[in-house]
């Protein structure tokens, strides 16, 4: 089984960000499935049945996302039916299910949502229970299919996971690569290479990936069968050992989540150059109000003089970004928020506000527990933003570090 | 001028986010410039080979983006050569600038790193100010160029900005196409559309999309020349009114930003539900220190208490989630940071904690400004995600729209 995804959109090539890939791969990866490969296309027929087609040619699943909407610029039924030299065919119960749709809301459907009512020849209708589109499957002949799904997350996942992964998973069968996934902080891309080297020697078969992002590495192994990686995960976890936060996909914040959880115990956050970053993904994860209490943003010093009683004679003399504040910011929002773990950030995430002495990406964390409150200095390169969410994992791995 | 991206990871089609696109879309969209289509392939020689090939056959620039590092997964170099037929050529001298950069930073090279040394026959160097892959410019011949740029973003896009959008934007010269661009809040998708379809009907060489994300609608025009769009700006601006909140790519938290500038007024936060998200945007905005004060999270009921002062009365009576919440969180914000305007959000972002009177996705937004303390109730769809962009956009739309 080869999976092809074409994502359409001129949306998409003009600066809109696309998460499909990322919920695709999240539903993927359990079923042992993975893309072989994507392309993106503007919403022009032309190149839609151009990309269709030539997936078409290498692959026996294409899945085609968006288009479907009732606007003028929702043309991937046409590219599609184009690409398999076909027509489209009006579905008169489609249409019918859509205006009971529209009725349900106590909403007019507009003309244009008649659009929404055609199949490619050949196809069935895919039901959306979220939106007008309805999705359809298409029977390419020679063993290959087409799925085409709109293009809102919210209307495409449940059609995904209802209607096309059974049958992408029943159609893998046995087939189904093995695979490793570890997520890691506190180290260095090229100290994760050197490690795992000697290991990976022993794995002809396997294909492997290591790679780092805003101050984490991952690393990744995948194998034809079972036997491909018998024993490597032990192996990894040895060599890697406690820098490994999380197997498989899960975020640096729920792995912090899960630890509190089992410990009971309660955090609260003071940030200042990360702005809301660390309480932000705390918060992410579902469930998290199991233990989170609360974050102070003291983005003015005032805030962190009066909110988070940080002493003035540490802002006059050592100023707000330094050791002894980020300590006292922890101290502060662990006193307020009466919690058992308190984390802090302080820095200079730039572009401006850099001296010789503390140059842009220079950040403090603190992090003060039921036994000590203890800070440290990092230097971290990148733009504002890069500073920025290294800083969040920074301090969420330090804090995941000092859980155990 | 067409342009193609060629994004090399296995990591992409295995659910890390590509924001390259964007990046690359946020530079193009000035120039007049646009990606063509995009095509996303794993670590594997042969697929990169087919992408570039086909990329080279439709276009006159192909963009190849990641597997440059040193690493045994780095393949775009000889997937490239093959794409061409030709071979790699070692070159000493850049041997010798990997070493002289390992050297200035006090690291050992390692044997590896010798890898990225190797060019494309008939290639040339693009210097790397930040990382050791230096990039590489290959004439493909038949007026075709295509580059290889390494995947970090710290890395890639201060070599796009110096070598590859200059050769671009000339080769572009005055064929560049005419782009409008508007962002939107507080109207839902099919009304912008009803707003603008009957103008739209008056630029037949015009191409349009329209696209709605977390409750912000966009409007895109583009035309082969400025002609093809005479006019359209104001026509759009009149229908679309104060909905409009930015024109080209501009967050709203930046556009927020400007009027609170303008104005020398500051702001603060107070958020349950959105755990810090609203914080985190708006000091995501370079200088935003100059306006915002600071904010709070006050995801447990205690800090709603003690750290807002929202009265027991309504916790006790009329809950955590409710208009007289959010309206005493906002002014407890207002008060306790002295800031002239706070905004504050409460609500259930699920996917548990929801009723029958009050389901997922029920939020109260409340605005306290100079004159009165105002809050709207908001019915938001889609997961916990979802829910919490939208509120905090809603958040963001109503402080804007307050602050003309």
């Amino acid at each position: 089984v080869r999976v092809e995804a074409v994502f359409v959109g001129t949306e998409l090539l003009e600066g809109r960000l696309n998460t499909h890939l990322v919920e695709l791969a999240k539903r993927f990866a359990p079923l042992g499935l993975a893309l072989a490969r994507t392309a993106t296309v503007g919403d022009d027929p032309a190149e839609i049945e151009r990309a269709v087609r030539e997936a078409l040619d290498r692959s026996s699943y294409v899945l085609v996302f968006g288009g479907l909407g009732p606007t003028f610029d929702d043309l991937t039924r046409e590219g599609t039916a184009r690409a398999l030299g076909r027509g489209l065919e009006f579905r008169p119960e489609l249409l019918a299910e859509i205006r009971r749709k529209f009725a349900r809301r106590r909403v007019r459907m507009a003309p244009m949502n008649r659009r929404q009512a055609y199949l490619v020849q050949g196809g069935r209708a895919v039901r959306n229970n979220h939106g007008s589109a309805p999705g359809q499957r298409v029977d390419a002949g020679r063993g290959r299919s087409i799925y085409l799904l709109p293009g809102p997350e919210s209307e495409m996942v449940p059609m995904l996971e209802r209607a096309v992964l059974p049958e992408l998973s029943r159609a893998a069968g046995d087939s189904r690569p093995a695979k490793l996934e570890f997520h890691c902080g506190g180290l260095i891309e090229s100290e994760a290479d050197r490690r795992l080297r000697p290991i990976l020697a022993g794995y002809p078969k396997a294909n492997f990936t290591i790679l780092s992002s805003r101050g984490l590495v991952s690393f990744y192994a995948t194998a034809p069968t079972a036997r491909g990686l018998a024993g490597l995960r032990a192996k990894v976890l040895r060599v890697l050992g406690r820098h490994v936060f999380a197997e498989g996909a899960s975020s640096l914040a729920a792995a912090v989540g899960r630890r509190l959880l089992e410990r009971k115990e309660k955090l609260s956050v003071a940030e200042s150059c990360t702005g809301g970053l660390v309480a932000e993904q705390v918060t992410k994860v579902p469930g998290s109000s199991n233990y989170f209490t609360g974050g102070l943003v003291s983005y003015d010093n005032r805030v962190k003089l009066v909110e988070l009683g940080v002493p003035r004679r540490i802002l006059d003399e050592e100023g707000a970004v330094s050791a002894a504040c980020a300590e006292a910011m922890a101290d502060g929002a662990r006193l307020r928020f009466a919690t058992d773990w308190a984390v802090s950030v302080t820095g200079i995430a730039g572009p401006d506000g850099g001296t010789k002495a503390k140059p842009v990406g220079t950040v403090f964390i603190a992090l003060a527990g039921p036994d000590k409150t203890a800070s440290r200095r990092y230097w971290l390169s990148g733009d504002r933003n890069e500073v920025r969410h290294k800083a969040a994992n920074a301090a969420l791995f330090w804090l995941w570090d000092s859980l155990r």
